[in-house]
């Protein structure tokens, strides 16, 4: 029978549709090319070697000789870094300026690789890059929210094939982040604990939708997936801002994640995805309540009416079978 | 410039981002087999007539002679209507049985109709067989709330062609609801207005996102449109509920929603689209502060890693260009 299953930390529901369920092996991707088969530098790539915009670049690791990841202006960026943060009420309705950042993680040199086929030295210096241009982004005082992610594939909206991340400085604070914060307050009102920590003990303990463990992470499938093979890797140690993670805890990162990414890329055949990692606002004091993760969702299912009417998802896998699934995939290089 | 502009009764933000945007001709679709050029009569779709399962039907109107909609329960449906409606608690985490319902309107005999194409009469009588459905499942005391929704087009979700509608009777309010009845609340506590009535009224005002008015609706490209061509038909008088709409409205509504349909049928040639019904849980009192309304958002951009993780949206056409593109195109019959 299919059931309702309740996020502790949200607070969201979800269905698990069992009685519509598809085993782990239905959601393996159709044969298609693979990443690694595509030319490794492309002419007309703004982000291969030798096709820099110099005057775009914010960042690039290492300084000098070749560099491993570079950090560009968004040439087509949402938000723009000139000008002044305003509200403008127009009658009845409230604005605010566009003003803010709108920037492009390059995770590699190789125009043909991704997450899943890079050396674990590559990952984490994309994750050190989206933690120094977080830092920098803070210091704009118009800057309210850094909101990091990443899209693979044109059905997660990635429009370049070379490897690339994403951050956004938004003026203001969305009001789903808002949401979250208030539900983590009230649990710790409550309880005492931060929920996520609570959470994250309990996957430890009970197993069952753990996917990748390591020193200072652990990647499970959560007890209400919204999706199939929905996954949340969250730090085993209390922290609200992915912004002061020590360099080995990035580095254990980048492990976690390239293993949990190699298990998607190899295990479903290499499916669209998009992951995000969700901090605290920038300017909201270091949390007992609130914690930093990575979530990261395959474009495996479709969204349609019913989750634009409802807020909430049917989810079409049972968590636990996923996440047995991925925990039996093989990613050792 | 951008900007970020606020849906004042959602309180959601949403980019409206200039500097990337799009003429509205530009969202038009490429050339496709149009819907009437498909088979009238499809021999293995289990929605034509002459394939109905009789055992599986809720509804049909009319009752005598030849059916114009019917209503059957979902062959796969997400939810079950057998059962009791039981928390179940697992160890921290919390679960419901799924219990409720899962149906579906089929909104025509003709297999190759879609409501752009349909008979207002048609259209009526699938806005009236919702209705019904709503008022029986609301007698259900295991449902909190009723979603309504159509997907149209795969991109959208469907997976039948013959055109068809859904509901589902959730064992829950889902938290997105109920956020926006609080923020409604909170709007009334502070103006002692609807702030849905107060936002179709400055629209009706001010024109310039005006799609269709009629005796009894509104249709306008929201201030806030989280994406181009997102349109809600507003009832002009107060009211809350679906369920409560009388026969007169019903009939304008689909006049209005018709119309609407065929703007972006002829004008955006045909793109996949998903629409809801809002309307209030079934237990909440007629409340002066929540109004029911119906939304519409056609799937022509793509939604990635910055919408999962801000839960904001980028909007790369201009409200008002987008309601004006709209208004333009003829769609008398």
């Amino acid at each position: 029978m299919s059931e309702l299953r309740q996020n502790m930390a949200t607070r969201e529901w979800v269905i698990i549709a069992t009685e519509r369920a598809k085993r782990p092996e239905e959601f393996v991707q159709p044969a298609k090319e693979r990443v690694e088969d595509r030319p490794a530098w492309a002419e007309h790539c703004p982000f291969c070697p030798g096709n820099e915009e110099l005057d775009l670049e914010r960042l690039r690791l290492p300084a000098e000789g070749d560099w491993t990841v570079r950090v560009v202006r968004n040439r087509f960026p949402a938000l723009r870094e000139e000008g002044d943060r305003e509200r403008r009420f127009a009658g009845i309705n409230c604005a605010i300026t566009g003003v803010g950042h709108h920037e492009v993680i390059v995770e590699a040199r190789l125009h043909n690789a991704c997450p899943a086929t890079e050396a674990i030295h590559e990952v984490e210096q994309t994750l050190i890059a989206m933690q120094l241009r977080g830092l920098a982004l803070r210091e704009d005082r118009r800057v309210e929210q850094v909101v990091y992610f990443k899209n693979h594939g044109s059905a997660a909206g990635a429009s370049l094939l070379h490897p690339h991340a994403q951050l956004l400085g938004l003026p203001v604070v969305p009001s789903t982040i808002r949401a979250r914060i208030e539900e983590a307050r009230r649990y710790f009102d409550d309880q005492g604990v931060c929920v996520y920590c609570r959470m994250r003990e309990d996957e430890q303990r009970q197993q069952v939708r753990m996917v990748v463990e390591s020193e200072w992470f652990s990647a499970f499938v959560p007890y209400a997936a919204f999706s199939p093979f929905h996954i949340w890797i969250i730090p085993r140690r209390h922290s609200a801002s992915f912004l002061v993670a020590p360099p080995e805890e990035l580095r254990d990162l980048a492990m976690v994640l390239r293993d949990v990414l190699r298990k998607i890329y190899f295990g479903l055949n290499d499916p669209d995805y998009n992951y995000t990692i969700r901090s605290i606002p920038e300017h909201e004091p270091a949390s007992e309540s609130m914690h930093w993760y990575v979530a990261i969702v395959p474009r495996v299912n479709r969204v349609a009416g019913f989750e634009m009417g409802s807020g909430m998802f049917i989810n079409t896998a049972l968590p636990e079978e996923s996440a047995a699934f991925l925990r039996s995939v093989e990613v050792k290089d």
